[in-house]
């Protein structure tokens, strides 16, 4: 027996006929006697429609309007899955954040879980019935509802199992589990049977949309093993039913994974802008100068690199952001020009970040050696160059962008046997 | 400067240019000095889908989850109200039910409103703020959500009238108030400029649409004087914002309606059905043997006739049903003939129940007196009747239904100047 936590995307319970799918997902849980906690998204599409609304009502929204209108979807949801699970047999209620509840901080739009009060649930669950619950949702501490932001679910999921002390926690998705770098770019990727936490946290935050990189945090800071499953799978395929083994990935701590390797997966991401800000007075409190302001503007600052100018006394500054950001940041830079003391400030579009990921480089030296060779034989030009211990990323023309993420998934010996 | 509750219903927020509109109208009520609380229902045909979700993901469904499903619809247009309100530049909040809270009974899908605390709308309004408040909508004593019955957000409009202590309810709708008769079938019918609290709950309760009875009663025991109006109408049209006269019916105390006319309207039902029971034993008893397990099967019993057989042992009683409860009625009966004692039970569908109304009628002799010949004089057979002291109500072949509302209606003196 085990107390597990299931949670299924907007495209695994688009319509009644798949939610009666996943119903069955839930009843193989039941069956095999486990307690079982479920959470669930909005019906795939509605999310957009509520949005919508909410742009055409007012297109410079009150965000916890927004949020109270966008939060009904998984209501609908909730209630629906319960339904169905009732309908085969398995006794099941739908809970809402306010029931749980399921408090968050007052950062309407994009929350974050501050408390789960854990009682009722576990109530529920060792009475013998499944909670199902709303995902994405949760309230403010004025009792106002908040959302989690895009891919919420998966947080609301994680954070279910940590304060359930769940045995592990399992996101079905459209997908059947992580992959060493998106098969649409490099057909040979593979999908991994296990990622560490830290290693998955890369992934999410360089590019991998297979989990919200909230919900991966929280799985690492507490533990809760995860598992990344297709929902389209049927639910009585072979080895579903082996919790130790399932077809997907898991997502666990390093010591689980027995044979390491050195790189585990190839992240990108397109829509990278580049600024440079040339010959700066280089003296203290001009990174703050410079970065402050755009952290003010929450602009998501990234590869920062430093440079001393010829002459010794001024300094270069380059850094990246995303494409999005870019008009806002240079015209904040442009207002600020005597604190920063830039001479010049240039900016550049298109460019990509691609990353190599892998806990083992902490162990082996030559990892990044490797990259920029391979790099270089396809000349293709480096512009910056960042590390952490599992890390390196790589920024270069985004043109280059396919021909880099399967280079490096070869030269690693990533690619699947063909 | 007044405190007022203003309640729109589906087809009048059905869209973002109708919550426009809606919109509007309450910034009409605000900039004239007034406390606004809004209700709204669903957008039209929400309730309706999800409804049909509900349904097919499980037709035998449980009443607490159809209701967490549904309430999600009057979720939406609360917020983006609050939201076209805030785009015109008036301060604006939704409120659910839990957030209120508005209390009700634990009886989901037709919940009764068991306390709502006014404290925060209340505080809210002093503030100068809207409350925009989803209707339909409640918690049940245990935390899960209610919902009150179709046309419920009349309901919640009067009940958060009623705890507000406001000085009325304006309930806009898609006709301009309450007629003398419905229009569609007598093209003479007036709309009535006041009606008494006690001759519009026999309108709502004979077969008038126009507001939900549970919302009339509420409204008679709190003395919330009730406006039904159009929201068609254009938020500034002439009229419109004078309180004490607008175009619409106002519901009120009859010492408010200074020219009592003797009949204020004709009210109609089909979809009746008669059952007979003959020659039944003349015990004590007899009755709620009969009546007891019609009542526990939820059946509404309605104009009940018991008549001295001709042999003065026996007795013949005769009442009516709607017809969709008929064949289970018979059933009932049958299963219980033994300490029913009925020789012979008899049913027949096709009739129709044709109500005159009237507070009037309390100091006027005759008036059944009128009906009967009118009625006579075009060969309309009266199959049954009941009174009480504002009405008279007359079961006849539901052919004759246009037929007898016509007559009826002219021989009042209903009719409007041509």
């Amino acid at each position: 027996m085990a107390r597990i936590v299931m949670k299924f995307g907007g495209s695994s319970v688009a319509d009644i006929e798949r939610i009666r799918n996943v119903a069955r997902h839930v009843k193989r849980e039941v069956d095999a006697g486990n307690q079982v906690a479920v959470v669930v998204s909005a019906m795939a599409g509605t999310t957009n429609q509520l949005i919508a609304w909410v742009r055409q009502a007012n297109d410079n929204y009150d965000p916890r309007e927004y949020d109270s209108v966008v939060a009904s979807g998984e209501q609908v949801t909730s209630g629906l899955l319960a339904l169905a699970l009732q309908a085969i047999g398995v006794d099941a209620r739908s809970w809402l954040g306010w029931q749980i509840p399921l408090r968050t901080d007052g950062n309407h739009n994009s929350a974050r879980i501050t408390d789960i009060d854990g009682t009722d649930l576990i109530a529920c669950l060792e009475k013998g019935q499944v909670a199902v619950i709303a995902g994405f949702q949760g309230i403010a501490p004025e009792n106002r509802m908040t959302t989690l932001g895009r891919g919420g679910s998966d947080t609301s999921g994680v954070a279910v199992a940590a304060a359930m002390s769940a045995d592990r926690c399992d996101i079905y998705t459209d997908v059947d589990g992580v992959y060493t770098t998106d098969p649409r770019i490099e057909p040979k990727a593979r999908r991994l049977n296990r990622i560490a936490f830290e290693e998955m946290l890369e992934m999410a935050s360089l590019g991998a949309k297979v989990l919200q990189v909230r919900s991966v945090e929280l799985a690492m800071v507490h533990k809760v093993r995860t598992f990344v499953r297709s929902s389209f799978n049927a639910p009585d395929a072979p080895g579903m039913d082996d919790p130790l083994n399932p077809p997907g990935t898991l997502i666990c701590d390093e010591d689980e994974i027995m044979e390491q390797q050195v790189v585990t997966g190839i992240a990108f991401a397109r829509d990278e802008a580049q600024i440079s800000l040339r010959r700066l007075d280089d003296k203290p409190g001009i990174s703050a100068a410079i970065f402050g302001p755009l952290a003010e503007a929450s602009i998501n600052v990234d590869m920062i690199v430093q440079n001393i100018s010829e002459d010794g006394s001024k300094t270069d500054m380059t850094f990246t952001v995303p494409t999005v950001d870019l008009d806002k940041a240079v015209r904040i830079l442009e207002k600020n020009r005597r604190s920063i003391t830039s001479e010049v400030i240039q900016s550049e579009k298109g460019l990509a970040k691609v990353s190599v990921i892998g806990i083992g480089m902490r162990s082996h030296a030559g990892v990044a050696a490797t990259a920029f060779r391979a790099l270089a034989e396809k000349s293709i030009n480096i512009r910056a160059i960042t590390t952490s211990e599992i890390k390196i990323s790589i920024l270069i023309d985004s043109a280059y962008t396919e021909l880099a993420v399967r280079t490096l998934h070869t030269v690693y010996g990533l690619d699947k046997a063909s």
